[in-house]
């Protein structure tokens, strides 16, 4: 069994440790924030970890109303422009903690007057001691270069982060995660069997929407990196907006269709996809989604599109593992890459 | 020959159409918006004018130090979250001002105390009357399906922005640009002769870096909806991050390599894609950055960099008008897609 695998496995577990460890600190830092006021959020991150922060754009500008930004890296390491941080909140997230570029980025907001925040599975990491505050992922080493558990970590910290923000009556019920991403895993044998299907797939196109668009990045690059399958990743409008002219009969596409306000939209995509003669796979727990597509992953109940983000992506983390497995590669050691990627 | 390949012709004289009728507006609005001291800037858009956005990005951080933001217009139109907007300058920019995602979102953010601009085609657009200010590109209508004059028009709107709130001293020389484009158009027979060898491309990935980044966003849905190639974007860092892995011998890679703070990164990243067998095709003036190249896109002078994306752009919008005759497709009327695309 691969690593990657095993840590697919090892996610329920961790994400119960962490909001067990975390939740006292981060409640205790939202109500700084709260009186603080900051106008602004900005995240910095890259690769699974800059898939996770697309997550956390949709899930902060939804509990809070403050608007949030995902940094561009560069105007700090290559271009040193200072920005005006005044009343920002800057958050790092990185699973090692050591991303050049993103401790530049951190460092440089600080200088220009914003709080920092870091969200890193390592306590003693550069980017935790640089910050004015770290949360801490407890998914324990991660040893696969493809990182699937601390990605989840990463997901479940900004749902913490969230509910604490949150002045809404309705409190996001985080503590099902655990439970939900179990559920998740059951999935297991129908994805090993269902991959053989795709052992010769060598690009396709990810979809998804809004607080599930995160994983559309997500379920790509794992499938860049562990299966070296050229995958593209859109959200369903911008998938309208020219790309979808690529796709004719038997291309695959895939959707995450959770519940939701979001849901009429990818069923309609759905449908235009099938009607093009294209390969639909559909993630969902819907019928109505599932109904029309060519293989259907379905997830075993009707989970709050709020919460949906960590279940969903586990399936297709499987996927991604056992696919690398039928094409005959090691998903714990992709070519060209190592576990920490310095990047200025 | 093509809409699109005349249209991209069209360009040097839309640019200066644009400068001689806009600038004075645009001076005077962002005398306003210097007083009014936005906190934030915030641009909305899909599709190509997304791409100009990305460009936005960039260019407006660094030349005003005030964060930039890309929206999710579906925050705004499928969860109708109303966000803090106070002190937020937030921009629309669409081709033909019709976007219904795009005119939620500004109408959202203008009850959220944001001041709203437009930029556009179309005097007469839903987007121009729900703006406060409106920012024309003069580029005539715009046949073609693929955006070619409307996205360097809507760089170049960007760059009258930036020099007019800008306080820099070395102001941007983009009087310069006409006449940049048209040089830049010179390269015309060359790569007309080029794209025999891509006839039979399926996949590609394209890099770009700070503001050239939106370049390689714009080459890559250029290629996908104009000559159906599975053509993936990245910066050079997050392509290290994952993504590199699919690259194996042979496989094209195409990079935006200007003068400037991006280029040594550039060139290792060239060097470690060559070092894998890939194929390198490199869009530069530099002798540095082409000579490792297995083709080279020779841009004829040094440009500086923040000038540099209209006339880098310009060869990339050949090849994929040419490639597309290459393989026997029309540019013009891309299968799936029509020129207005309304999605919410």
């Amino acid at each position: 069994m691969s690593l990657m695998l095993d840590e697919i496995g090892q996610q329920p577990t961790a994400i119960e440790r962490t909001i067990k460890r975390e939740s006292r600190k981060i409640n205790a830092f939202a109500e700084t924030i709260k009186r603080a006021q900051p106008r602004l959020i900005v995240l910095v991150a890259r690769g699974s970890s800059d898939n996770a922060a697309l997550f956390g754009r949709y899930l902060l500008e939804l509990t809070t109303g403050i608007p949030v930004s995902l940094a561009a890296p560069a105007v700090h390491t290559l271009y040193k422009k200072k920005l005006d941080m005044r009343d920002a909140l800057v958050i790092g997230i990185s699973q090692s903690g050591e991303g050049v570029d993103i401790n530049l980025t951190l460092e440089n907001a600080k200088r220009g007057g914003a709080t920092t925040l870091a969200i890193t599975n390592e306590a003693e990491s550069s980017m935790a001691k640089l910050c004015d505050e770290t949360f801490l992922i407890h998914a324990g080493r991660e040893k696969s270069v493809a990182a699937t558990k601390t990605f989840t970590g990463q997901l479940l910290i900004f749902h913490l982060l969230a509910r604490a923000l949150s002045n809404s009556k309705d409190k996001m019920d985080v503590d099902r995660l655990p439970e939900l991403a179990e559920s998740a895993l059951k999935l297991r044998p129908q994805i090993a069997s269902l991959v053989e299907r795709y052992a010769f797939m060598d690009h396709c196109v990810v979809v998804g929407r809004g607080l599930n668009y995160a994983n559309a990045y997500e379920f790509a690059i794992k499938l860049m990196e562990t299966c070296y399958v050229v995958a593209e990743r859109f959200s369903g409008a911008d998938f309208l907006h020219g790309p979808i002219a690529m796709v004719d009969s038997g291309f695959p596409v895939f959707f995450f269709a959770p519940p939701g306000p979001t849901l009429p939209g990818m069923k309609e995509l759905i449908a235009k996809v099938n009607s093009i003669g294209a390969e639909t796979v559909v993630i969902s727990s819907e019928a109505s989604a599932l109904k029309e597509a060519h293989r259907a992953i379905k997830i075993p109940e009707r989970i709050p599109e709020l919460l949906s983000p960590i279940p969903y992506i586990i399936p297709a983390q499987l996927f991604a593992a056992f696919l690398a497995d039928a094409k005959g590669l090691s998903p714990d050691q992709p070519r060209s890459l190592s576990k920490v990627t310095k990047t200025v």
